[in-house]
């Protein structure tokens, strides 16, 4: 059976998941990433997963004829082969296409993770006759996506960073030295710094209780628990979010005129219902007349499979290219 | 010979020049747009420029075979042929290309003014390697281009509307109704409404008489004299202009992370050697570490004959794509 592999690498954990023609899963694999532990240690992982999806397919009978291997990784990617720079695995300047299909014996692509993830959320979605989409993912941070022409657009490596347009100039410092990226407002490690900010100054919200039990980063579940029990300062937190998405949204309306923007991430997952309308609202304020009309909307759903399912698909696609 | 011809069609008048396949002009005619005569009217003096150009060539002893033609025009152009909106011409919902191209028997292309503008500046310039180069063209508006893989990128029709990139959320409002786009702070349009309300509280400035001996629109020469002597009020309006700018590059720099960025527009021709490092220097501050260092930076030099030179090189690719 004609069989392909996508891998999503992150900082903490290595999903790795076997898909047939079909776009079905047939085994899936995680393991740590084991990133403290170096190089070679992060590769072991990586092919431990590899090893254990065929093994997986070996157990249940399935004679695997692997075509390719896809992934996705954070940081700055070139050539749909090597990391320039990743900020929290081991893999620096680091050609790992080389070693997978040298290992493997069949092709190999590699993407930034989080627009592997939202080229996946395009794939899966009821909208394949959009040839020109962004993808907006509001997670523990902000990022992208940009499809031209159906094809994932990633200019010298590092573009469809949305999490750091400036969307208010003299606003809040951003993690990456800029300020006012929306990532600063919408992402959740920014809106709970906001937040924490308010119940350090005594300010009494739902959240205080919530955030202590979710640990070190709150939950979206807790921020949508605290938002639609209409809690004064999660509402005020997430309709700034809200707000700024709007704008960053209504700038990528009047750059690209696109046929489709997903949402998708965490955030959007648990509040997206809610805030939808408040972020589409404010897009209008700012776009064009006669642009966003055209704009067709959509919620993402795969949620952590977003990843692997992107990696899949961007294989299938560069094989049926070169075929 | 085999000769092209580029129609740059404006509010005020139509430019056509004539080319041979060398990229050099062989015959050049303006006529007035007589956009307040009606559709008809307008018809017939493109119709007048087209004829013109065939006449002067006959005129040379030229023996042409027309090859095609490509056109720019403000607004909202679909399928490289119709005009969905413009804002100053009787052409609205108006299928030029079937006109066209039953009354020449020839291909015919047509772009927005500003996009195809922006992409003769890029064919015009020593950057052919860059694939992916955005324009950002600051005259009497702000406009741009997106140039996608060589490739003019316009989404459904009205992509590339740079000059609405919100840059400030809270800030000036703008023609369109929006609120704080780049055109408010960087167009000639946005610079002479701040410069006009300083002078009328009294502020003092070499601007009050070059403005009036400029008649209803200040000329850039004039905005570059008062700056050059160090005027105040030029200084501050034109270095805010310069702020904003630098924000909208490194959003597009985040965004695309393109080969090339290419500054246009009359502007930037009078002004675009003080500002540029202002620009960049704001941009740097807000672009992801590693981004911007491999962005090249042009400014323009096609000037007036940018739109018509965009066009021919615009239906000269179009011929080269299909031969």
């Amino acid at each position: 059976m004609k069989a392909y592999i996508g891998l999503d690498i992150g900082g903490t954990k290595i999903l790795g998941v076997l898909y047939n023609e079909a776009h079905e899963p047939i085994a899936r694999v995680k393991k740590k990433t084991k990133a403290a532990s170096g190089k070679e240690a992060v590769l072991d992982q990586v092919h431990k997963v590899v090893g254990g999806l065929l093994e997986k397919a070996r157990d249940q009978h399935i004679e695997v004829d692997l075509q390719g291997i896809g992934a996705g990784c954070p940081g700055f990617i070139v050539e749909e082969s090597t990391i320039v720079f990743t900020p929290n695995i081991p893999l620096k300047d680091f050609n790992l296409a080389e070693v997978m299909e040298s290992t493997y014996g069949v092709p190999f692509v590699l993407g930034n993770d989080v627009n592997v993830a939202m080229y996946g959320e395009w794939k899966a979605s009821d909208m394949q006759a959009a040839k020109n989409v962004l993808g907006l993912f509001v997670g523990t941070g902000v990022g992208g996506a940009i499809i031209i022409d159906s094809h994932l657009y990633t200019g010298q490596g590092g573009a469809a960073e949305i999490g750091h347009m400036v969307v208010n100039p003299e606003g809040a410092i951003c993690g990456c030295g800029s300020q006012g990226c929306l990532e600063a407002y919408a992402s959740k490690t920014g809106i709970q710094k906001a937040i924490q900010a308010q119940i350090r100054k005594g300010r009494k919200s739902l959240l205080k209780d919530l955030m202590e039990a979710d640990g070190p980063v709150v939950k979206s579940s807790s921020l949508a628990k605290a938002y639609e029990a209409g809690d004064s300062l999660a509402v005020e937190v997430l309709d700034r979010a809200a707000y700024y998405l709007g704008i960053a949204v209504a700038n990528l309306v009047n750059l690209f005129h696109p046929d489709l923007i997903i949402l998708g991430g965490g955030m959007v997952e648990s509040l997206g219902d809610a805030l939808l309308p408040k972020i589409t609202e404010e897009a209008s304020r700012h776009t064009l007349t006669g642009l966003v009309e055209g704009v067709r909307f959509r919620l993402s759903h795969l949620s952590d499979d977003a990843g692997v399912y992107g990696a899949y698909r961007l294989i299938l696609d560069h094989l049926s290219q070169d075929a």
